[in-house]
Formats: structure tokens, sequence, C-alpha cells
């Protein structure tokens, strides 16, 4: 397969599609990116890497660090994670707090904001110094030391956060969250804020190709956790969009308002594409656009 | 008509009644109070006062606070509070988040949490010294310097109340609470703490029954204005049981979790119970009784 | 109280009103109507009549039969008609399917569609000839014999009421449907089709405001079931904009998607208003208009 | 892969689970059922068959109906059925219609009834002879000639499906039915109550495992498409047990209330189980258990 030659045709046809969604305003420190930045960055399981565009810019993860979180716990944690979050696709937005009402604060799953809260809220509880620990894995398992958190876009996400102030009280209220609020908080717009290229997303995401163990070999997860993860983002990566997705794309992702999705092909790729527009969804409709059209030229996916 | 008597025996009939539900546990401060307490006063247009049982004891009023809250903001702010709340009943249980995200912040009413929350912050913003102020305006209203705040409810709530934490951020992610959310809540939790006697809340609810001149003779709110906060109570004053009591009962009146009930009859008289135990919904059962026996054996309601 | 003066006031003053709303479309047959039709007329409890505009026109009652159907079921089976249907506001619009889900087919209130639907199905259960009877009692109370239902629409509300098929059935599937889907909705869309003036609905709902005893002197309810009657109008009469009718108004009332309002104050008289054009929430702008005049004028309601 | 001896392991172990579940009540026809009976078939893509149990006794196929109904209508009309129905995890139950309301009538996906009942009206207006031609194409893809409808089963649905009547209605309240609602439901009905056996039903998903070809080489879909009914399966087969379903067995799949189960592994097998009890979420426990079973056991998953 000659990958190289795919993502640059890709990159090519891109470049005539007509531009579609805005960048995120939610949190005021992301909004002087420049939209149109875009690249893609794939690496296969034998380690070798292809790239196309600012696949070398770090960009703000987001909510991609969710599929980084809820590793770490399930690491740790193992399966008893599951009985204070769900693994099943929410059918709402992101940050709805309505299914939460009645369901009795048991996020749907890991992937929108409430479940990602309550990862956080364990990880806090496991963790000596929670925020030292889940960089120190970031740079692990991409193999990447520059790797660092963005203050001023934390800070950013704390001083107008509110929904997910809301969301952490509102877990509490239920019994889901055992740390303060504010420490919760802390370490998820710290998690949120993380900064990498799409190289080194697609170095991250690897092991979740290669059953568990990270390019530089190091076993993160089981090979049957690995593939748990995978289904979580199958069903539930892309929030109320999983579905589209899923039948336009067939790879197990998680996107994130910072504009970027990883995605990987077990036993063949993982995949980190970046381009800061968003759809009505939440999601990089160039990175779906990107990712449809490789699995569509490869002929490659999971179904 | 000879209230006294018919309050006797309702009081009598009550003593024979089953025991229905139990103390509200979400307040720990409030856990300790005796659970048969029942007392009854009943203040008429023309200033004579009839009382039973322990109606001289001071308890929680909570929520019935939200009647004399909205009554102060109506008083400095007029119609335009009705911008940021509504006057609907909601449908829903008094401290749902599910409404108010449909309905994009603006809650349905002044008496479920988050429109109470709401007039707290217009409170908050419209007096200089919130808490002194809202309690001078109680003491005036019902005539009684020795009313106060419970500082160690108000902390109790504080310490344990993550809904209303939830629901404050939630409602400044919708931008409907101006101020800060810690200062919001420590008012909210003050108000709800204040303690008073049946007596005195019979007082004070004496303008809703009299064109809104209070019972030393203030003009309070206009006419037009006090109808229309009875014309809340009648709808919205019960949470999701309005409907039964106005069914039931036929007066507008208000209800807290600490077992009081305030109701007036417009042009006749204002009456206050109390009796700590709470059905299902949240609301005293046998305060509900004793006003449905008052306006059966009295022949009168609003209806 | 010169009534005649105030009305005509009211009527004057509508004329130069802005225009708002538009003529119901959901039923085709209905559409006929001119839409700046508009009447008032208003009954005493002692007998006296005062009426403006168009007030001796037929127009199709629809919604404000829902007040009727329920007196009959009512007087027939008394208080054990509320083991199948509540009493509580609903918060949602007329003809949701939500609220039924989530609380297992029991309707919220008898002046929803749902509510209404088994009422009908309990006429059904209960009426020999259930469609003759209901019209015969309509007839009786408003001392008008020429009273009918309009066929035409009738038929026009069966071929289109897809969502009053879909709610029966709904019902159905509940257990809280006896007879057969077609049979209840026949008499439903019947009962709606009902044409009378605003005259006549004054008439007719008299003895709401006359403790129960109609025009002519009957007794339809005891004074305790027209008082819940009247409360049940008060909070739940005009659909999810039953609070701002209470607030504003002040008065219990049933509002029809034909344009039509019947209110009462109890002890003193009853009034039917009727302008075709409807509000968002489908109840006619123009009436609620003059009736808040009315009260505001006259310093009478309720509260 | 030794598949016979892996089966004959799962079935084995499935004899010393605890018994979980029940059969169906809602359609009075299949209770009869014995409970116990227990199969599984599984084809290769190169053609073998292997199976255990009660694989040669024909059951009820109900909702696994939906994934060749779906697949009909795609054949015939192509990307624009996903203008009527969507393609994204409903989060709710089978059945709910509280979804449809906020979604003004465009099904979320077409396994949930409503979306299936939209399939259905598709496939009653584009085929001429709507019954014999599903139940023929149904015959065709599966290799079998004696497969039929089960009129008894499809009279039970008649004459309790009111649930499934009053989701038509709504459907057509909202325009997305064209068809009479009777047409429609006697054709989902007829589609519901086929029967097969695990084996017919195996070799009916075949071409689904093979890019589109079925076992006697006709090509059904195109590869792009039947990857895309298995990507719908996988987010949305199971209703809201599809993340479950993801997360431990990690197959596209189609369950049925009848206790019948398809999945396939694309490139490797088709597999069909059932066992008549059903959980709570109304899938085959026993079915997700073997089939959980056989990923384990030979490692291979789409993830």
């Amino acid at each position: 397969m000659n990958y190289q030659q795919i993502l640059e045709e890709i990159y090519l046809q891109s470049k005539s599609l007509p531009i579609i969604g805005n960048i995120a305003t939610t949190i005021p420190e992301l909004a002087n990116v420049n939209p149109d930045k875009f690249g893609i960055c794939l690496t296969t399981i034998d380690g070798k890497e292809f790239s196309v565009g600012d696949s070398n810019e770090k960009f703000s993860i987001q909510s991609v660090s969710k599929a980084l979180s809820v590793t770490l716990a399930f690491s740790h944690l193992g399966e008893k994670i599951w009985e204070r979050v769900g693994v099943e696709p929410s059918g709402n937005p992101f940050n709805s707090l309505v299914q939460l009402e009645y369901e009795k604060g048991i996020p749907r799953n890991p992937f929108i904001n409430a479940g990602a809260l309550v990862i956080a809220d364990m990880l806090v509880s496991c963790l000596e110094n929670p925020k030292e620990e889940f960089l120190h894995f970031i740079r692990e398992i991409s193999g990447c030391d520059t790797i660092n958190y963005n203050l001023k876009v934390a800070q950013s996400e704390k001083d107008t956060g509110f929904r997910n102030a809301a969301l952490t009280n509102f877990l509490k209220s239920f019994g889901n969250i055992n740390n303060d609020v504010d420490k919760v908080l802390d370490f998820y717009f710290h998690q949120c804020s993380v900064e990498m290229t799409c190289k080194e997303l697609a170095d991250a995401f690897f092991f979740l190709a290669n059953e568990g163990i990270s390019k530089n070999g190091k076993q993160i997860l089981t090979s049957s956790q690995a593939k748990r993860i995978n289904a979580l983002m199958q069903t539930c990566g892309f929030y109320d969009e999983s579905g589209e997705f899923t039948y336009k794309v067939g790879l197990p992702g998680k996107s994130g308002i910072g504009g970027g999705i990883a995605a990987v092909l077990p036993k063949q790729f993982s995949v980190a594409t970046w381009n800061p527009r968003l759809n009505e969804k939440g999601n990089s409709e160039l990175g779906m656009y990107a990712l449809e059209q490789l699995t569509t030229k490869t002929g490659m996916s999971i179904f």
C-alpha cells in the first residue's frame, strides 16, 4: 500500500473542498489558531511513518485525551472502572446533563464529558501526582519528552468551564465523584490542554493498533484491553456523530474540539489528523473527510 | 366563621391519621428535628389570630422563603424579572436540570431551585448587603425582630449542596447568573436557613391576602403584584404536586422541606402549618391534609 | 359593575392591537374561518348577559369541550377517574408523547390530548350512546337545542389525526384504553367538532361559576366537584401557557384551537371569547388579552 | 482454527451457567417456546459449516429481520434511504417514542422499531408484492426454499402491537410514512414473523462477511454497502446494549426478541445463535455469552 501517495492525494483533494465549520469558541484561548492548518500523520504497525501538511505543529488535543486518560485508569484499575461509568453510546451531545439525571449519575461512557470527569476523579484518587504522572504517561507512549500542558488554555477552560463545573457537582450529588470538585476539574482542564502534533498523536495511539504494545515496545494494555478501548472509541468516540463516523469511516477513533482526530486500524496503522474547523457536532469535518478517503482509497476498514 | 374551633378539630383529627413520610435527610442539620411536631396558625385579614399545636416553635422555612425572595426582587425590579425566569409550572421535580437544558437556561418559574437561584442572583446584584437586607425584609413583614438565619443549617447546605452548585454553574454556563457562583449559593443557602414559627410565617404572608399591604400597614407590593405572586404560588408552589394541592386545597401556597407551608385566601386570611414529615414529592403531607380540611370545613377556597 | 361598558371598551381597544397569530392549520376543515371574527359574551351569576362582537356566531369549540367531557365523566364516575389520569400541569405541549412514556401511560391531566382520550374512553364505556348523550349533555347545560357536531370537521380530524391515533394506541399499549382505538377516536373527534356561539359557551360554563348548578337550575356537579374542575382548569387549562394565563388573567378557563376560550369567576360570572388567531402555544391571543383586560378593569380575579 | 471444537466447548460451558432471563411475553404466540433451546451455527467464508445444539430448529427471527429489510431497501434505493432514517445509536429502548418527538419524526437508525417501520414503508412503496418479494429475498440469500412467515405470530403481533401502531401513526404525523398505516404494519408484522434455523440465519448473513456476495455467489450489496450495514449493526444492532455487545464481543450483529442473534466477522465467518431467554434489554444473554466466548477463544474480532 502506498500510504504516502494516498495521503498526498487526500491532501490535494481537500484543498478544493468547500470550507465547512468554524473554530471552537467555547474556550477563548483556542480561538487564536489559524483555521486553515491541516495535517495528517500515519504510522504503520511495522513502524513506518507517512505525513502531509502541518503534521509537525502542536495543537490542543482536548477530548482526544479522553482515550488516553481512560487507558491509564483501565491499566491501573481494570474492569472495575465500569462500575462508575458505562460503555454505551449516549445519543446526546457531549456535555448533556439530561441523561445523567435519568440514570442517577452513572455517565453513559468515558468519552462524554461526564464520563471523562469520573475517569479524572479515578486518576486523582489512584495517582500520587496526577498531573505529573498523566503527562509522563503521554510522553512515554508517544516517545516525545517535549509534550506539555498549555497552562493558558487550562486556565482559560477553568475561567469559562461552568458547564463542566455543573457536571462535576451534579456527579458529586449522586456520589460518583470522590475528590474535591475543584481538584477534579483542575486535573481535567490540564488533561485537555495537552498540546501534541499529528505525528506525536499517531505514535501515542500506536499501542491501540498493536495489541496494547506501544511503539517503543512497552505493554500499555493487554491485547484484550486494547480491543475494548477500540470498541469504545468505535461506538462512542464522536459524541452523537459516532454512528456517522463508523458508517463512513469504519475505524475506531477519538476527536477533540481542538480539531484533532486520532484513529487506528488494528494490526495495520494508527493515524492522526488536524484541522481546527468543527462541524455542528463538534468534530473536525476535514479530518473525518480525510479518514473516509483513507479507508475508501485503501479499501481497508474494520468492516 | 369559628376558626379556632375548626383548627382544633383539624388538630384532633390529625392525631388519628396514619403517619406518612419522613424528615428530609438531604440536609444533615435538619435531621435532628422531632418529626411529630405539628402546628397551625391562621391570621384573618382583620388581624385576629388563631393557632393550635406547636405554632410558636421555630423551624427551618427552607423553600417557603422562595415566595419572599421573589417578592423582594419583584418589588425592586418589577416585571423585568420575568426576562430571566418563567411563570409556568415545570412538571418536574424541584431540582431537575433536564428542563433547563432543553430551555437554554431560563428556569420555568421562581419556585423550582433553578429559578430561585436566578432570583438570588438578582438580589445579590440589586441589594447592597443582600443577606442583611433580606433578613430585615422578613423581620419587617412578619413584625418580628428575632427572626434569624441558622448558620449551622446554611453551612450544612453548603457542605452537601452539590446539586444546587451544579444548577448554579449550569445557569451561569447559559449566561443567566451574573455574580460569582459561590456568592449566589451563599445567599441562597442563608435564605433557606431562616427559622420562623407558624405565627411569624402567617404574619409574613399576610400582605399576599391583603392586596399587598403587610399586617403593620406597609405596602409591600401593589395589589396587582400581590395577585400575581398568588397566581404563581397556585400553579407552581408545590413542585410537581402543585396540581394536586390546587385540586384538593384550592389556595395559593408555598411549601418547604423543613415541613412548613404558608398559604393565603385572598381578602380572608393567611395561614401557616408545620410538620416535618415529607411525602415523596417533598411536601408536608400533614400540612396539606390540614389545609384541605380547612377549605372543606369552611367551604372557602379561591374556586 | 357595568359589564357592558367594560366589554365594549375591550372590544374597541382590541381593534387597535397589532394582529398576532394565525388560524390553526392542523385541521384542514377549520382553515376556512374568517380570522378576524371576534366576540365576547359574559353571563353573571344572577342571569344577566352582556356581549359584544360576533358573540352569536358558531365556531368549533375543539379542546374547550375537554372541560365538558371531564365534567360528564366526573359526574358519572366520581373520584375514581383520577386512577387513570392525573391532575398535574404537564409542562409540555398538548400533544406530547414524551411524558406519557416516562409515566407509563397515565396522562398528567384531562386537558392534554392524552388525558382527554382517556376520558373519552371512560365515556365510551359508561354511556350507552356516547355521542348522542354527550351532545344531549351540552345542549342541556347551555339550554340550546340546536347545538350540533360538525361532521365535516370530525371527518377532517379523522383523516389527519395521526398524532391522536398515535396517542391512543400508545395509551392502549400501557393498558389505559379499554375500548377499540377507532371507537375512542371517533367519539373524541366528534366531541371536538361541536359548534357553539360565545353566548352558548358562557351559558354552558355557568354551572362552574355557580357551585355546580346550571343556568336552568340543574345540579350538574356537587359544589365541591365544581371547585375541583375549576382548580384543574386553573393549573392545566392552557397547556404549557397555563401559568402565563393564571399569572395574567387569574381565572380558571379552557381554550381550544378553534380560537374559543371559556372562563369563570366563581360566584360572579362565566365568560366566553372567540377569535380564531392562535399564538405559538395554540391559544387565542386576543381572547387572552380580552380576559386580562376584564380582570384588570373590574379588579376582580380569584387572587 | 478448530471451530467445531470451540463451539462444543462453548456449548458445554453454557450448560453450567446460571439461567438468566425469560422468554418474551409481549407477543403471546411466542410464549410457547421451550426456553432452554440453544443452538449455534457458524459458516466460514470458504463455505464450511459448524454447529452445535438446536441449530436446525426454526424460531421466530423477529428483529434480526431488520438487518435484512434494510439490506433490501439499500439495494433498491441506495444512500437516499438515509434521508428518512439516521445511522446513529439511539441510546434509548427499542420502542421509545421520546427521541422521535424531539427529532421530528426521523428515527435514529433502522434497527429501532421506528426506523424499521420507515424501512418497511419504503419497501411497501418500491416492491410490487412486498411480502412475497421479501420472503423470496430471504429464501434466496439463505438458499432455503422452505423459509416462511408464521401467520399466527404475525396475527398475534397485530392483535397486541399497539406500541408499533402508535409509532407508525406518530411517524405519519411527521410525514415520514407514505403508505396506509395498516399496510405498513401488516408488512412489518409479517417480516418479524419469519421463522429460520441458526443454520439458515448464518447462511443468510454470509454476504455481510463476504463483501456483499451471498453463499450462492450472488452480489446482494456492493462491498462498500456491505461494510456500511456492518457498521450500522456494530453501533446500533443491540438497542441500548449495543455498546456492551461491541465492548464484549466486537462483532457486528443483530438480535431479535425470539432469542436469535446473527453476527459476522468480515472476511472470516457468519454466525447465528439461538436461546429464547432474554435479558432486561431484550437481548439473548446466552447468545451474547456464546459470541463473547467465540471471540475470546479464537482471539478474532474486528478490533
